[in-house]
């Protein structure tokens, strides 16, 4: 990432100079393995971080190692020297960020992280900024290239997520150890950020809900094209009816035909709904060095250009609602496919359970297939409480009619 | 316009106040008829802007009025008082731009002008701030609302052009006199403003090819689709070969699985492509008073806050190409629809005029149709000059076995 930095810096240099009178120069560059940087820059390299931000001629410190650890070093220390901050680091701004705010504000310095979320899209700037006057009602993201490409080639070819998973593994789309992406945790950096931005107040890591997309099947992306859905893993915030935040990562059915359903590949995009705004939506890629180093560009412009100017980190100050709304109270649609026996009477016993605990089917959908002895069933439930449907499914799930496989995914009900 | 942004300002007074600091408040409000403002700014109204302007009270002078004679004159005297301007007025902008920016330069202070671009979408911001970084290789805009809507209930409907106007006017979405829309001005207007921000120099409004949606029939949409695309009116801003910027405004095919292709009703999208950055896409309502009220409203904290502090108008400076292509030397694909008479030999005709003028053809498409004693004989063709394209469908439409109705339209490969 450091080197797309460097390689567009040095590139578009005289643009960025034209457009805004500022001539940036890099003056150091920290890393351990200082033979891994390129000979043009071996006049400013160090192994030496602490060289780097103590340096008076550096104005502006850009982090991009990655971690919590070394990486929390750093932005401390950039910070406690009066130094704004650039950095891309989603995952230490969802763990340290209420005390890297806190001291860049008594330090009068800014950070400024328009590329930890959502790679060189703009989004940060336009919740920040151009969504300012917006009470935020939703923000639907889909926020790991990793993931989606994952779906989309699944969606696409029909395979199993393993097969594709190695395959993207191959081509450099996956990292050899996927959890951080698959299990949803990387969407869940970002959604803290993006929540926290929306909200006013610092949501944290544990009270999110997450799950990754590991368990979703060729089969179900296959069937929900059929009932009129793509299934994309989703970032949602929006507040509940107690004022509550919703803070959630998860698969999600989407209806096929809104634009967040049209967003393939490795390409990110958010919406977000504001009250005055309407809905808006965001798009581009959400990874990579390019991407990302117009992002980090962008910040080290106004970090620059924002020098010895009063600063606002404008996280803190508007607590709209001041916690997190627990995954059991919050209200969503499911779908929901069973495997059950191919006998009269099975519909009436799924049916009956779900009438009891008032949760309305709004379809049902029994393809002419079987596998062994069973037969697929699907559902499309009406709103319903997580606790209570689960309590539901639960139950169903034990009906002496109903075998393994199940699976149960939210549905989403975005324009 | 006015009335949305005094709402939503009165509304989200306090939400801006706690993310900002700043206490906004309405100290005067200028209208010929004193009668049209609500009762709660009797207070604060005037019917000579003159004296809002004047007023040291008042610090940030919004001009919501439209039009380029008055709003021209307020203006000019709002910057020549030093008080930053914020606009909506993209007449203004495309026509006297320059102007304006060089006075506020002088005054050194700012004209905020996101809400005359793309409505309540941060699309300037993003070029301007987000993408400084970047040269920008293409910019595709669906930036006029009626048209949009328009085309998408003529190809959800397969109705007339006609009719679906006459339907727009009486639901509001169009105005009694549709020419500034439908004729592609209003789109030109903002295709201005983008090319300038983007390339640095002031375009004018003579210098942009403008053709609009009048001669669209549902038959080509319908016909496009089969053949894989949409028809949308697009602002098409890129260099070309000779480093000069295009800057055209036109009915396009574009892929069908293109998100651009996604965008219906009265929905706006800009598709940015950067160098650094790749494709980015920014959605949202491109019209209304409420989602125009949050791009004001955006722009008013930023002039607020930017209150004493040095301004750079970003506009000039960085003057990459300086010149705008004249059309007849734009290179494009076509698709072509001919009204041909139902005997062998016409499509080698056809097909030899295109080979003697160079231009391959990509793909032939004849339904089974008949309209009288003509067939409609479909072809997308391969990149060529304007001018030689135009050379060889003129020489083609005066062939004896070609017959009226004929259109062509210009193809553009988004992805």
């Amino acid at each position: 990432m450091g080197g797309g930095v460097v390689k567009h810096l040095l590139r578009n240099h005289d643009l960025i100079a034209e457009r805004t009178g500022l001539d940036l120069q890099i003056k150091r560059v920290a890393e351990p393995q200082v033979s891994r940087v390129p000979a043009a820059l071996s006049a400013v390299v160090t192994d030496d971080w602490r060289q780097l931000v103590a340096d008076d001629e550096v104005r502006v410190v850009i982090e991009l190692m990655g971690g919590r650890t070394l990486a929390l070093e750093v932005a401390r220390a950039a910070l406690a020297a009066g130094k704004p901050l650039v950095t891309a680091n989603k995952a230490l701004l969802a763990h340290a960020g209420e005390e890297l705010f806190a001291l860049a504000d008594r330090q009068r310095t800014g950070i400024y992280f328009e590329a930890s979320v959502g790679g060189g899209i703009p989004i940060i700037k336009a919740l920040r900024e151009g969504l300012v006057a917006n009470h935020i009602a939703s923000i639907h993201g889909i926020i790991n290239g990793t993931c989606n490409y994952i779906l989309t080639r699944m969606a696409d070819e029909g395979k199993a997520y393993a097969e594709i998973l190695a395959e993207a593994k191959r081509l450099g789309y996956a990292e050899a150890d996927e959890s951080l992406d698959v299990d949803g945790i990387d969407t869940a950096h970002k959604a803290a950020i993006l929540a926290s931005l929306a909200y006013g107040f610092w949501v944290k890591m544990d009270d999110i809900h997450v799950e990754g997309i590991r368990t979703i099947s060729a089969l179900d992306i296959s069937y929900a094209r059929k009932l009129g859905y793509a299934i994309k893993l989703l970032a949602i915030i929006k507040p509940d009816e107690n004022n509550a935040a919703q803070v959630r990562v998860h698969p999600a059915l989407i209806p096929a035909g809104s634009v967040l359903a049209s967003v393939s590949g490795v390409y990110n995009a958010v919406a977000v709904d504001g009250d005055v705004v309407g809905q808006t939506l965001y798009y581009g890629r959400g990874a990579g060095a390019d991407a990302t180093a117009s992002a980090v560009l962008g910040d080290v412009v106004e970090a620059a250009a924002g020098l010895g100017v009063n600063h606002s980190s404008r996280f803190t100050g508007h607590d709209l609602y001041g916690k997190v709304a627990k995954i059991d109270q919050v209200v969503t649609r499911y779908y929901v496919r069973l495997s059950v026996l191919d006998q009269p009477g099975v519909l009436a016993q799924v049916a009956a359970i779900f009438g009891r605990h008032d949760i309305g089917i709004s379809s049902v959908y029994q393809p002419e297939e079987h596998a062994g002895e069973t037969v697929p069933l699907l559902m499309v439930l009406d709103q319903a409480r997580e606790a209570n449907f689960q309590d539901a499914y639960r139950e169903i799930q034990r009906l002496a009619v109903v075998r393994e496989p199940c699976q149960a995914i939210r549905v989403e009900d975005i324009s």
